[in-house]
């Protein structure tokens, strides 16, 4: 087993090290046909593991999502991301579980990616990288529970992008998955997601300073280009009516309108803070690459167009999660799931929480998904002996 | 009165001249305090006035859109926006009708805008042009139909931005409109909204080639930015089941994805035409001041905070139209109108449209809402003495 290694990441916070898994050798062989001899896999992890290591919990992180679910996270200086989740006492109750949390494949917290270097040619990889999937996300996943020596997952849970990973999951790998929770995700990305993904595609590609995907060869970053992806992507994750609460039409430091284009209203000035802010802690081509997995994403594609036969015979305990407000990812596609669940004779729960506060919600201090959250884990880690 | 005159309009065809009223001398004073001296009018007019002048009907232009609602489009070499709603024997019957409809103050079609030359500097405004509001539109609006010499409107129509006119069509010359039809609109622009088009400011703003608004000068146009906006922009106006009927997941041109950034599937391949088209026959200044002006929008505000007031006294006659797949102006937003028109007593019909088609509903063949506004036409005419 290859040894865990500190390594320093280039990056938003270069000074920063990263926990990191070198596999060298290990060949991942990707869907498109290449193969990674090497992969880098930046992990946390909290909690212990138990004697029979039967109580870990893999933590699936979102788009821009990181490794830092719970605790500090170094490289934003704030709180892990799932920290009202992921937690001693917390839902996910790191004094009973053990939590493993890693940077996706494609990403740019440390875990191999386009902004690390190639080895065949010294330099980033860009565009040189090859253009992966979820299915390729959850094997380098499997890659480090190999590493860490850990069979099979007590949990798998994970919302949005992490909620695809956690399906994906339960039928690339039904054995290694005791149980799954879903949250805010689908089976397949729609027509509208994929068309806002590809209006953050082209207004990074539309960068001049992305250079063709060599920004980092040449000291660049497409800053204008990253930060308006991430405003059009942040309207996707609030509801109507948590932007009108949160902001309404009031405005920003002005009793008046200024009749000019400065940021007048209150919603502009978030937005303008929410792409700038992103651009110093995530990488312009990783969120090309991210973005496109959850495009091709697409179960029943690769199930002869039958969503249900992706999980026949399955023995995994699902529990699927949607909120009433998310557009982005709204209830019906989390029924379609549950219904070839259903249709599969799989065991699943499916609760829609009546939020007002969009997809962003799984993130949120959520009462009604933390009490059917921990129903869940507590019922199944009954079934699974690791008591109630 | 100033002649009609011809005039040679630069941008996408320069070949082609506008309709254009020269208003020289008229002292436009604006919202922002600015005053515009002399004022270019671009307009188009179908059908004839009757001998009463009574016949007259406005019909108010959205975001991008332009004069040319009927007939050809000598621009775009298309048939007008609003072919399917207005000409011979159409809702908007040109056989009984005098239609007619004006490029906005702001635009890019042959009325004074950002594009057009500052008589102060013998160069094109850009930014020093004054920032407009949806009452100066309609102000501009209302000095063509003095040009005209039209005293009142038998009906003033638009739908989106075009309903807003309306609306503020209303307020600010109640004696001049016998009828009023908003359809898709709202009496003040959403936090979401404004985030839109915040987003698709920044897109143009962010390009190099924007120069800080003085592209014209250098020859320049900010084509990736304008192109961005547009893309994030046309999302919004279609349902997420119109874009999954028309598109779906379906592939373009292609039998498997290509793992990479081309456009792969149809609905990416449609979105680059759509930004790629509108660069050709919109200028990215015009689409700053435009948006600007609907983010603006707020009647309620000019009105001590209560909508009702800004209706009260009014003897116009309402129809409020909207389409229930309409996310970007939904219903319970025109709701707001009606229920502000019935406090203040006034006559209004309301009705939501049926339809998945989304905000762009009001531009298709949407037989309910042409039977609903033929019938209110009808009732109008009758009560104007029109004949039924």
């Amino acid at each position: 087993m290859p040894a865990t290694s500190d390594r320093k990441t280039p990056g938003a916070n270069p000074g920063y090290r990263h926990r990191c898994a070198r596999l060298d050798g290990v060949g991942l062989t990707l869907d498109c046909g290449a193969v990674l001899d090497d992969v880098t896999i930046a992990y946390e992890t909290y909690g212990r593991l138990n004697e029979a290591r039967s109580n870990a919990i893999l933590v699936c992180h979102a788009l821009t999502g990181d490794q830092y679910a719970s605790g500090f996270n170094p490289v934003t200086g704030r709180a892990g991301w799932w920290s009202t989740m992921v937690g001693p006492g917390k839902v996910i109750d790191t004094d009973r579980y053990f939590v493993i949390c890693q940077n996706v494949l494609g990403g740019c917290m440390g875990t191999t990616g386009p902004k690390e270097i190639n080895p065949a040619t010294g330099k980033p990889y860009g565009l040189d990288f090859p253009v992966i999937t979820i299915a390729d996300m959850v094997r380098a996943q499997a890659l480090l529970l190999d590493h860490l020596g850990i069979g099979d997952l007590f949990c798998v849970i994970g919302g949005s992008m992490g909620g695809m990973q956690v399906l994906q999951w339960a039928i690339s790998y039904p054995e290694r998955v005791f149980s799954a929770v879903s949250i805010a995700a689908a089976a397949r990305h729609s027509a509208q997601n994929i068309a806002f993904h590809e209006v953050g595609r082209q207004a990074i590609m539309a960068d001049p300073q992305w250079m063709k995907g060599r920004y980092l060869d040449h000291g660049k970053v497409p800053r204008a280009g990253l930060a308006v992806a991430r405003m059009a992507a942040h309207i996707t994750y609030m509801s109507e009516a948590a932007l009108h609460r949160k902001f309404g039409r009031a405005l920003q430091d002005r009793e008046r309108i200024s009749y000019g284009f400065d940021a007048d209203f209150q919603v502009e000035s978030y937005l303008r803070y929410q792409g700038s802010n992103f651009v110093e802690r995530f990488d312009a081509n990783s969120y090309l690459y991210v973005t496109r997995a959850m495009d091709y994403f697409d179960i029943a594609a690769a199930h002869d167009g039958v969503l249900a036969n992706a999980f026949i015979g399955t023995r995994t305990r699902f529990c699927i999660l949607s909120f009433s407000s998310d557009w982005l990812f709204p209830t019906a596609e989390s029924r379609e799931v549950v219904h070839a669940l259903n249709a599969a004779a799989a065991n699943v729960s499916f609760l829609e929480v009546e939020t007002d506060k969009g997809h962003d919600a799984f993130l949120l201090d959520e009462p009604e998904m933390f009490e059917t959250l921990s129903g869940f884990l507590d019922g199944s880690a009954y079934q699974r002996g690791l008591g109630s």
